[in-house]
């Protein structure tokens, strides 16, 4: 009766201590159509140049470059036309000086044309064109390999594959890759009150709710969900169902972490592996546990759904993007907003709180971390940091939004 | 020969062409295990109480208020501990003056029951509970039906269920959801130099890349891209591609758009429907067009790669997330960054330039728009006003990431 935490720590030492958790990465091939998303676990070298031949840039007629050095406006010059390349197609008549040849943006050049004159700069009469402007050698001809050579690479290691990257895949013809597998991470929701959304609400009981919002919220991180369901808040059911999922790469449960009578995670933690925090500095989420099982990791949220939803966004979501080899360059979800109202911490904790966000303003929202309301409402959350007491009405804070 | 476009429009005009847009919404019901990142199609009531029964928010003892109010430190109340009840259990004893239940977080309260006493301050011997502090009425006491009331609406229409609104679905117990379907939008990319990934690359041909990089940006925005494949640039294959497709919400072709000879989409949209915008006064991504035929929209984006893709984010991403009806309320993917070196744009036209992020500096991307490696490098773009010439270096950009 009356256990104490073991010691509660400073969320600035549990990050510490998240940081240096172990992670294994694995890796497999899948087809590029289906990679979106996925990140790169090796460099990608082009086997082929792009362009894989000396392309026209533009709408217009294949030159000798030097037959058009004289032309102007005033005084066109006269070539002859041969022939008509479209995109895709291939050049069959030779190109010599006098002549030319129409090529569509995206044809082959014919080899001996050393210039391009740009279609709004012609004029065609029967099979003779018309050029008013003089074809700089080059210009409008996009060189074999210019773009990319073979062998360059192309995608580094690590690069998270969004829509553009998976073009350039596409782009040098790659049907497959090798990208880091998606973490397995085991979500069990710990408590003899909790039913599925499926049973019958009898008295006494509640609807799982953090098997939903964690396992959505660990698909957003890039890894993969594996609903392990609802265990009993005793010994033997937790432990049973932790060694059910110890081949996962993580394992996170909610509940059964603070230190009354139906909690057992820290006793189960303790018997099988070890604890290494128990208990946080921060409101809400103090009950919160991380230990090891083995190489398992175990992150113990605590049941209320604010409090576990909180806990694992301010304290998990970076591993678990690490996890996942996902690069944090591009990510921004802090919003800098005029809070609604004067907002009263309770000082000497780190406090984390949830806000609506309308007319470009932060709502603090004021309810309790065993509030469902309070999830329906929030967009972000903010932090005010331990030593502050008072958020004046009408300062900016930071809203990380979800 | 020498085709003009039809009128070049200013990209504000263009905006509120597409803002002008039709949108044909359909709904659906979906299970909420499966309903992430859908749009709520319809205001959601509880069925339930919640929490569904008073509940022990503390783990403590079920006391009648009044018979603590004198303890204190030094004048402990003594309780005779008559039941124990874990979450998830039904007290069977009744509590009566003198007595007291002891009730876990999450347990129902005995119904007689007018206050809680936190564990911390009490101490047990034997079946006595000493009890060392005043349990005022009420606290740490979850009324039913305080947090969320039956029939109470707690998620209205057009909400994004993000993990912790699917949280708040599944604790009101909800299996099925009415959410928007998903826009399907068919993709076609024309070119007859362009091949498949499956395909040998022969003189003259390159892979097609816009159906990956539009496909994956369409799914970005809420929307199910179709892949329509690769057609010919030719008036009959073109047509009839856009036939077999006529039952999208959207479809979205690439190539075929500018004044050349093997451009052909701005034909079939004047027989077959009509256009609404050729050309914008934007760089890269003058050959836009926008077309309807019947009740179809057409985005025809220029077949460039790095212009298809710019152009679709500029113009058409918001478009399609709002036929996905996703709210923008939580979006932000800007970020305010140094600009590395000094850039020089063409006046007269708005430009977008691709820009690497690195070292919290946006470094412009030097390549034209046919360029694979550009799309390779780049981690979002900025606008450059058609007023504007000069950027210089250090100047604060306003990146937009993908």
């Amino acid at each position: 009766m009356g256990t104490e935490f073991l010691s509660i720590k400073d969320p600035v030492e549990v990050k510490k201590i998240i940081e240096n958790l172990p992670i294994k990465k694995r890796t497999e091939n899948v087809p590029v159509k289906d990679a979106y998303l996925n990140v790169l676990a090796e460099d990608v070298y082009s086997e082929i140049n792009l362009p894989p031949f000396n392309r026209a840039s533009m709408d217009g007629y294949a030159v000798i470059a030097e037959d058009t050095f004289t032309a102007s406006e005033e005084n066109p010059i006269k070539l002859r036309l041969i022939e008509s390349v479209k995109a895709g197609s291939v050049p069959e008549k030779r190109l010599e000086k006098g002549k030319c040849i129409e090529v569509a943006t995206g044809a082959p050049m014919p080899p001996e044309a050393t210039g391009l004159v740009m279609i709004e700069f012609t004029e065609k009469k029967d099979d003779e064109i018309y050029i008013y402007k003089a074809a700089p050698i080059g210009q409008y001809i996009a060189q074999e390999g210019s773009d990319i050579k073979k062998g360059e690479i192309v995608l580094s290691k690590g690069k998270l594959l969004t829509s553009d990257k998976i073009g350039v895949l596409s782009a040098i013809g790659l049907k497959q890759v090798k990208v880091y597998s998606k973490p397995k991470i085991a979500i069990i929701s710990t408590g003899n009150e909790l039913i599925d959304q499926g049973e019958k609400l009898e008295y006494g009981k509640i609807y799982d709710i953090n098997s939903e919002t964690i396992s959505n919220s660990v698909k957003s991180c890039g890894c993969q969900p594996i609903k392990a369901g609802i265990t009993k808040d005793n010994y033997n059911d937790l432990s049973n169902k932790l060694k059910e999922y110890m081949d996962m790469d993580l394992i996170i449960t909610s509940g059964g972490t603070s230190a009354g009578t139906g909690d057992v995670l820290r006793q189960v933690l303790d018997d099988m592996g070890e604890v290494l925090v128990h208990g946080i500095a921060v409101k809400p989420g103090k009950p919160s546990i991380i230990g090891k099982i083995g190489d398992t990791i175990v992150f113990g949220l605590p049941g209320y759904p604010v409090s576990a939803f909180v806990v694992f966004h301010v304290f998990f979501t970076s591993f678990l993007r690490k996890m996942a080899a996902i690069p944090s360059k591009q990510k921004n979800n802090i919003l800098n907003l005029k809070i609604s109202r004067r907002y009263h911490s309770s000082k000497g904790r780190e406090q984390y709180v949830l806000v609506e966000i309308e007319d470009d303003q932060a709502h603090p929202i004021m309810k309790d971390s065993g509030a469902i309301k309070a999830l329906a409402d929030a967009d972000g959350y903010f932090k005010i940091s331990k030593n502050m007491e008072i958020i004046d009405e009408g300062s900016i804070i930071k809203v990380k939004t979800f």
